[in-house]
């Protein structure tokens, strides 16, 4: 019982580290010695000291025989900083308690086997879920499949995402509008389709006016993905004034994009990338190939209907966030889902998270439930 | 302080009544002496004794100076039982603490009348708004403006009730299948389309082994009202078997019944109302008007999504009640609302009362935003 008391102490300072420690995990550390914490501390943005580290730099007391709670399996390899294994190893503890193993094909177990070593009593697997969902995106890269993949979406009761005249603002309210800005501080990188950007005009950044529950400091602009297969970004979009803040980055299709137009994106500081199209236009399961040679952790997509609706189709959305205003669009309007079911066993299914009330909405949480393994 | 405690005794007695007592209102009677409950009791059926009469019924102490909090006015007049006012004066209370006058026009400020002339210091008010929301229905009907309806409906996220095909079943877990159980044993009537009896031939009835969270001796079956335009309600349907235990009434339109199919069916226990016609079938609005001459104080609207875009088009539903299932149901799909909504500002709206995870499910109940006046 004290283990789980503890761990949550360790994945609640972990976890003030949302908004900053990519592409580095969330990690929380508490030392206790008798039953009391005597120090603690969380890893806050790569480079820095690591958990481990921070939560020993808080005390001048000595650490020996005490029990070090740390949410993430302590690395062992050479990084930016010295490996926290052998940090941990020199400060004669009696236990140390971790939630999971780090998935990083560099530590791996590793980490483990060094306390081991040297002598302490190692339990794994205390408040594993909690630890394994703070760091979902973390842990999916480690395994090679690329960032975690969230579609953001704000739709009416009946699933309309705008009207038939294309216009959707504003459906949700302003507490959810608010909290959107909580999911953008989060992530690694907004995608959005280039028809989201014509339409709406909008600057998918982060709004510091717009967050209340953030320490100022610690947030950071999430990098901009563009798709936009025949290279139509308007180079007066809003959008292109946040540049100074972060990466914005261009998906065009192979052999689209006119020449010059590119030269001007590419010369105001735009990193444009050219994939290869589909039917559908830039191919989606070419775009996830590439995402996962980049370091973001979670993507979240913001577009409108019609990309909204590819992505799920191909499966490739980890996760749905739904944002329901108390309203019917009715006949004729932009649905959330454009793909044909014939029989309600082939819908698209998912498992519910959770669900909020925000404001006058509903904010729920679904994630993909696991393809059916097809028969060999 | 003490009388939110109180009071909300007393309502909670009140809804132990939510099964049973239409056409009588939900009612609960605490009374207190020395800051102590020393007797209570609630309204259980139309007939039976009053809240007021059981809690006194459940005690031999005196109850001369004690406080008496009831959930709803004490009647001032003579029903199937003597008026509890009077019953009240008798008692030489020092207090009695209301939630909210009765609507009732027979009522309606004297029962508070008969207290205060008894001497008895009598404060109006106490939780008024949870009072309100456990007798909605009759009070809505008791102001003349028919039973309080409501539609329930079962959706996918994107809003879909069935798919092109009509298939619909089963769209929702079992969990909100059997809440859905406790909606109808409150309700005094169940409300449908001949559509829905003929593609599911449902039974549309309460049933025991689904409940339980209500003691069964307390379940009653809610009557039955089937829209059927021309007549066609299969003389086999399930829901037939029903009679026995329940009212069943088909409204038909306007010279559009066959006399003999008629005959048989009333011939079978079926009441047979006859009413105008719309374009869209039997006029919603002199249904409504129907609906005000009868006892119900709740009507539950169970259709498919064509009757129920109805209801909503014109405004009669005064709440909606919305379980979601986590599936998306795509293009062509048959949608909750089929009127075309040209911009957002005319979009239904409503207000979100609540949201639970009902399973694997979401309900939200919404009620129905007050139409803006019209201007002169």
């Amino acid at each position: 019982m004290n283990d789980e008391v503890f761990m949550s102490r360790a994945l609640a300072l972990a976890s003030q580290g949302l908004w900053s420690t990519s592409p580095n995990p969330r990690v929380g550390c508490v030392f206790v010695k008798q039953g009391k914490v005597i120090a603690e501390g969380f890893h806050q943005r790569a480079g820095g000291p690591h958990a481990e580290v921070a939560a020993i730099n808080q005390t001048k007391d000595s650490l020996t025989g005490a029990t070090a709670y740390v949410t993430l399996e302590p690395c062992s390899h050479f990084g930016r900083t010295p490996p926290c294994c052998q940090t941990l190893a020199k400060l004669n503890l009696e236990r140390v308690v971790v939630a999971m193993t780090d998935p990083n094909p560099l530590v791996s177990g590793r980490g483990l086997s060094v306390l081991k070593q040297a002598g302490f009593q190692v339990d794994v697997g205390i408040l594993e879920e909690e630890a394994l969902q703070l760091n979902r995106g973390y842990i999916k890269r480690m395994k090679q499949q690329g960032p975690w993949l969230f579609g953001k979406v704000a739709i009416s009761i009946d699933g309309g995402m705008a009207l038939a005249s294309g216009e959707s603002k504003w459906i949700t309210g302003d507490k959810a509008r608010q909290d959107v800005m909580t999911l953008r501080a989060q992530s690694c990188a907004i995608l959005t389709g280039v028809k989201t950007v014509i339409q709406d005009n909008p600057l998918l950044n982060v709004r510091l006016d717009h967050l209340d529950k953030i320490p100022k400091p610690m947030v950071r602009q999430p990098d901009l993905i563009i798709l936009d297969t025949r290279l139509s970004l308007p180079l007066d979009a809003r959008l292109l004034t946040t540049l100074d803040s972060r990466n914005i980055v261009v998906i065009v299709g192979e052999g689209l994009a006119d020449k010059k137009r590119q030269q001007q994106l590419s010369s105001m500081g735009v990193e444009v990338i050219t994939l290869p199209v589909s039917t559908e236009g830039v191919d989606l399961n070419v775009l996830q190939q590439w995402l996962k040679t980049t370091e973001y952790n979670e993507v979240m997509v913001e577009s409108g209907p019609t990309l909204m609706s590819q992505f799920l189709q191909h499966h490739l959305l980890d996760e749905l966030v739904v944002y329901q205003a108390p309203m019917l669009m009715g006949k004729g309007s932009q649905m959330l889902y454009q793909v044909q079911t014939t029989k309600l066993t082939e819908a698209a299914r998912f498992t519910l998270i959770d669900s909020q009330v925000i404001g006058d909405d509903i904010r729920s949480r679904y994630q993909r439930k696991a393809e059916p393994e097809l028969q060999p």
